[in-house]
C-alpha cells in the first residue's frame, strides 16, 4: 500500500474523555472516530487491525471444527421470553420497535437465536456434537460507556454455541475450544492468560475467563510464575504452607494493647510481624455468629467464606454491638483464645500454620501474645478463606502466585442445559428418546482485542503493535520522494521484493519531512522501518529501525532483506 | 471439507409463503433460516455462498482504490436532522431510543454518517478524491419483506462514498466505479446489465442501476442484442426509423367503423396492420389539450412524454366529456386529421415515419384511411414519446433492443453536493478557499445478488451455481463408504489433490444412498460431481457429471483432474 493512496490522519488534539492509552493513542492514530457515546466508525487504518483479528479467530475457529453461520441483529421479542431474559437481562438491551409496534433487541448476545436454530436443524444426536460460531455486531447499552471500544455499546464480537447429548461430550468440546482461544491469542501475539473464573448463578462445570495482561486492565488475576495457571484474584486457591507448624513453646500472656486495634498499630506496639499476628472477624452465620480467622498479614476472601457450610452466601459482618453483647468488647481486640463455645471457629490454612502468635484478647484493650491453637484456641474448620497474595506458592505446586492485572478479551463457559431446556431444543438419542441438549458458549471481544492489544503494547511514542496485529509489517519511508527519481525506484524495488514475499509493507510516499514522518509510523505502530534516502543510497544501505529498538542500524539490501526472509 | 464435518440440513417442506424460485430454494438447500419477518440466520451452506460474494467485492474495490472502512449500525437523530432525513426517510428507518431516551436509528444507509467522518477527516483538496467503503449490516423496515433475502429487512450491503472537489473528477470516479461494478458481476459470472436509470429528484448527471437479467425480475429493461446498452424500460430511447416516410400516394377517405375503436378492431375490420394505423391519445397540457400520436403498434411512455415542453410533468389524460366538448367525437374515434389549430400534435418519430395511414375520423363512428402526415395532418413537433419494444433498433446503432427482466443488485450515482451541502463538508482548494465537496455513492446488495443468481440459474433439481459463487466447486460423492475402505482411499487422495490445486471441494461421506445424496448435490447447485464407488475403481474410472450436464461420463483419475487444471 502506497500511504499516499490510503486515508492516514493522525491527530495532535484529542478530546478530554479519553481516559485510557488506548483510547488516546486510537484517536491519535485516526484508528477510530467516535460517531455517539460507545459507537465508533473503524478509521481504515483501525479497520486493518480489525480484519487481522477476525480473520485469526476465524481460522483457528475453524481449525478447531467449529462452523460458521450468520444471525441476525434484530431479534423478536418473543423468543427473549421464552427464556425469560426479554426483563432479566436489564437496561444493556437496546428494545425496539418496528413500524407495526411489534417489539425486538439490537442482539447484546445469540443464546436465544442460536437456540431456536438448533431445535429447529438438528432433531437427531448423530448430528451432535456440533458448535456453530459467527463474528456479528452486538450492541449493549451500557449506562457509561467509556475507554473508546473497550467497552462500547457496538462492537464486534466472535460468538460460538457448541451443542451435546451429554456433559462430557459437552466437557471436551470446552477444551477443544480452551486450546483453539489459546492458539488465537498466542498467534495474535499477545500476553494472556486463561484464567479460572467464578461459574457464578448460571452454574456448570467451568468457565476460564482469557485475559490479555495489562497494567490498566479493570481485573485482578493471580497467576503463576512457574505455569500456565491463571484466577480471578477471588477465585486463586491459596494453598495450606508447605511446612508443619511449630511447636508451642511461648507462654500465653495477655499484654495491653490501649489503643491498638489494627494489625498494624497491634505488630509495631508489640515489636511482632504481622505474619505472627492472627486477625479474627465475626460474621453472621446461618446459626449465630462464626469466628473467621487469617494471618495479620491477609485478607478475608469474601466469595469463598460465602461458600463455608456454615454461613449463608451473602454473609455480613456482625456489627459492634453484636459484638459487644456477646464478647463483651469491641472489634479489635477479638481473638480465638477463648471464645464462647457456642462460635465456630473457621482457621485459614495459613493462619492455622502459625505458632506462638499474637491475636485479640476479648478484653477491650488486651491482646494475647504466645497463643496457640489447639492449646489456647479451638478449630473448629481449616478451610482456604483468604485472598491470594503476591509470592504465594501457585496452586498447581509450580511457581509462585503474582498478582497482575488483566482485561478480559475472551471467555468459555458450559452453559448445560439452560437455554435448551427454557426453548425445549430436544434431539431423539441412540434409544429414539427426546434428550434435551447441553450447551457450552464461547466469546471472544473482536473489537476489545485491538485496544487491549494497545495496552499491553506501547510507548511514549505511540503503539507497538505485535507483528501479527500490525496494520502493516513494514513501512518503507521516503526521503524527499518529489525530487529524487532514485529514491523512489529503490524504494518501490524493496518494496515490490517485500510485497511478492508475502510481507505487507505500506510505503510512505507523501512527501513529509523525516520528522513527522518517523512521528506517524511510530504512533500508528508499524514494527520495522526502513528509510530510503538519497545519503543512504549512495552509501548503498537503508536505515533500518525496529519499532522497538532504541537506535536504527545501516543495512544492506540484502541485509534488510534477510530480516523477511 | 468433508460434509459429515458440515451442517447441511436440506428440507422437503417449505414454508407457503416462499413465492420466489430463489427464496423456495434457498429455503430447501438449508442456506437460510427465518427468524422473523424479513429478517433470516444465514446457515452455514448460505453463508458460505455470501462469503464468496463478500470477497469478490471487496478486491475488486480495493482494485479500484476504494479504501475500506466500518461504520455503526446505531446512528444519532441529530445527525440525520441534519439533512432533513430524519423526517423524509419514512417508514423504513427504524427509530430507536436508548436507555437514556436518546434518539438513533438503525442505519438503512449511510450517506449522513460518511459525510460527517469525511467533514471531520478532509480539510484539503490534496486528500481529494477519496473514496471510502465498507460491507456492513443494514436495516430497512419494509412494509412487506418478502421474496426471502432479495427483499428483507437486514440485510448485508457494500457502500462506497466518493468525496471530490468538483464535478469533473466525480465524474471520473463514477466511471471508475461502474467498471469495478461491471468487473464484479462478470467475476461472480453472472448475466448483467448496467442499466441508465432516471437521476429523479436528487439529479446529478449519471445514475445505473446494475441488474441481473432474470425473467423473475421485477423492473423491466430494454438491452441491446449488440451492444453494452441496457436502459430502464421506460428510459431506453425509441429511435427514428432509419427509412425515409414512403410518398403520399393513397387518397384520404372516412369510412365507417360504426363499433370500432381500439386499433385492434380497427386494424381487423379494416384489414390494415397495426403499424400503418395511428394512435391519438388527448392529455392536459400547460396551455389546452394536446395530442400524442404514436403508431398502432406502440405505447405512449408517459415519462418521456412529461418531459415536453407542452405538458406539465404530471400530465393527465383528456376525460370523455372534455374530449366530447372540444372534437364532438369520443374517444376512439380521435385521429391527427382535422384537428382544431388550438392543439398541438406531438407525433412519435416511428409514427412520423408512417404514410397513408388509418387514424381517427374525430366523428363517432368513423376512421380515415389514407391519411398522410403534412398533406391531412398537421405535426407541431416530432419527438420520442412511446416505450421501446422488442425489435426495436438500438439506441447506439448496434443491435437490436430486447426487453428483459432484471433483478436490481448494484446502484452508482452521482449525488453531487446535496448531502456536503447540508453538513457543511467542505475542503480548502488550492487557493485556501472553503469548498464543498462533491460526492458520489455506490451500492452493492451483497446479500441480494445471493437470491439473484439463484433467479438466474436453476433447474427442476435446485440450484446450478456459477462457480464462482459455489460454495465448493466439486463434490466428491463416496458410495457406501461406511463399508468399502477402498472408495475412502481413492476419494480421500483425490480430495487431497484436487485440494493441493486450490480447488474448493467438498466430501460428501455421509453414507447416505446414492439418490438422496445425488439430489442434495444438485440442489445445492454444486458445479461437478465425481463418484467414487467400488464398481468404478473396479474399472479404474470416477463417474463424473456437471451439474448443467444431462449425463454422466466415466473418466480416469487423469481426466477427472484434467477439468480442473
Amino acid at each position: 500500500m502506497r500511504l499516499s493512496q490510503f486515508h492516514l490522519a493522525t491527530v495532535k488534539e484529542i478530546p478530554a474523555d479519553a481516559e485510557i492509552v488506548s483510547h488516546k493513542l486510537m484517536l491519535r492514530a485516526g484508528m477510530i472516530r467516535k460517531l455517539a457515546a460507545g459507537i465508533y466508525t473503524w478509521a481504515p487504518l483501525g479497520l486493518r487491525v480489525l480484519r487481522k483479528v477476525e480473520a485469526v479467530v476465524r481460522e483457528e475457529m475453524n481449525r478447531a471444527g467449529a462452523i460458521e453461520v450468520l444471525m441476525p441483529s434484530i431479534q423478536p421479542r418473543e423468543l427473549w421470553e421464552e427464556t425469560g431474559r426479554w426483563e432479566k437481562f436489564g437496561g444493556q438491551l437496546l428494545k425496539i420497535k418496528d413500524r407495526k409496534e411489534s417489539e425486538f433487541c439490537f442482539g447484546p448476545t445469540h443464546e436465544e437465536v442460536i437456540t431456536d436454530f438448533a431445535r429447529a436443524e438438528l432433531n437427531s444426536y448423530k448430528q451432535l456434537p456440533i458448535n456453530f460460531y459467527q463474528i456479528q455486531t452486538k450492541f449493549r447499552d451500557e449506562i457509561r460507556p467509556r475507554f473508546g471500544v473497550m467497552r462500547a455499546r457496538e462492537f464486534l464480537m466472535k460468538d460460538a454455541y457448541s451443542f451435546h447429548l451429554g456433559e462430557e461430550c459437552l466437557g471436551k468440546e470446552y477444551w477443544n475450544m480452551y486450546n483453539a482461544y489459546s492458539r488465537i491469542f498466542t498467534r495474535l501475539g499477545l500476553g494472556f492468560r486463561a484464567v479460572e473464573a467464578d461459574t457464578g448463578a448460571i452454574g456448570g462445570n467451568a468457565s476460564h475467563e482469557f485475559h490479555v495482561l495489562a497494567e490498566s486492565g479493570e481485573d485482578a488475576i493471580a497467576f503463576s510464575t512457574g505455569s500456565e495457571y491463571a484466577a480471578n484474584v477471588e477465585m486463586a486457591e491459596a494453598v495450606a504452607p508447605s511446612a508443619e507448624r511449630p511447636a508451642a513453646t511461648a507462654t500465653l500472656e495477655r499484654v495491653d494493647t490501649p489503643t491498638q486495634r489494627t494489625i498494624d498499630e497491634v505488630s509495631a506496639f508489640l515489636g511482632v510481624d504481622a505474619t505472627h499476628c492472627i486477625k479474627t472477624i465475626l460474621v453472621r452465620g446461618t446459626d449465630g455468629l462464626v469466628a473467621l480467622c487469617v494471618r495479620g498479614d491477609h485478607e478475608v476472601n469474601e466469595i469463598k467464606a460465602g461458600k463455608l457450610p456454615e454461613l449463608p452466601g451473602d454473609s455480613q459482618l456482625a456489627d459492634e454491638a453484636e459484638i459487644v453483647r456477646v464478647l463483651g468488647c469491641r472489634p479489635g481486640f477479638i481473638g480465638p483464645a477463648g471464645l464462647p463455645d457456642s462460635i465456630p471457629v473457621i482457621v485459614d490454612r495459613s493462619a492455622a500454620a502459625v505458632a506462638n502468635f499474637v491475636c485479640g484478647g476479648n478484653q477491650d484493650g488486651t491482646h494475647f501474645r504466645g497463643a496457640n491453637w489447639e492449646r489456647d484456641a479451638r478449630i473448629t474448620r481449616v478451610a482456604d478463606i483468604r485472598k491470594v497474595v503476591d509470592g504465594d506458592a501457585s496452586p498447581d505446586g509450580k511457581g509462585q502466585i503474582r498478582i497482575g492485572r488483566g482485561i478480559e478479551v475472551g471467555h468459555v463457559f458450559q452453559l448445560g442445559t439452560k437455554y435448551a431446556e427454557a426453548l425445549q431444543a430436544t434431539v431423539l438419542d441412540n434409544d429414539g428418546k427426546k434428550k434435551v441438549m447441553h450447551m457450552g458458549c464461547y466469546g471472544i471481544g473482536v473489537s476489545r482485542i485491538v485496544a487491549a492489544a494497545i495496552e499491553q503494547n506501547f510507548d511514549a511514542s505511540g503503539i507497538c503493535w505485535p507483528e501479527p496485529m500490525a496494520p502493516w509489517r513494514v513501512a518503507i519511508c521516503l526521503i524527499n520522494p518529489k525530487n529524487d527519481a532514485a529514491v523512489i525506484d529503490a524504494a518501490t524495488s524493496l518494496y515490490d521484493e517485500l510485497t511478492a514475499r508475502g510481507i505487507e509493507v505500506v510505503m510512505d510516499d507523501r512527501g513529509l519531512r523525516p520528522g513527522p514522518m518517523f512521528a506517524d509510523m511510530e504512533l500508528i505502530g508499524i514494527p520495522h522501518r526502513v528509510v530510503v534516502s538519497e545519503r543512504g543510497l549512495a552509501a548503498g544501505t537503508f536505515e533500518y529501525r525496529a519499532r522497538r529498538d532504541a537506535d536504527s542500524r545501516q543495512l544492506s539490501r540484502e541485509e534488510v532483506l534477510a530480516l523477511f526472509a
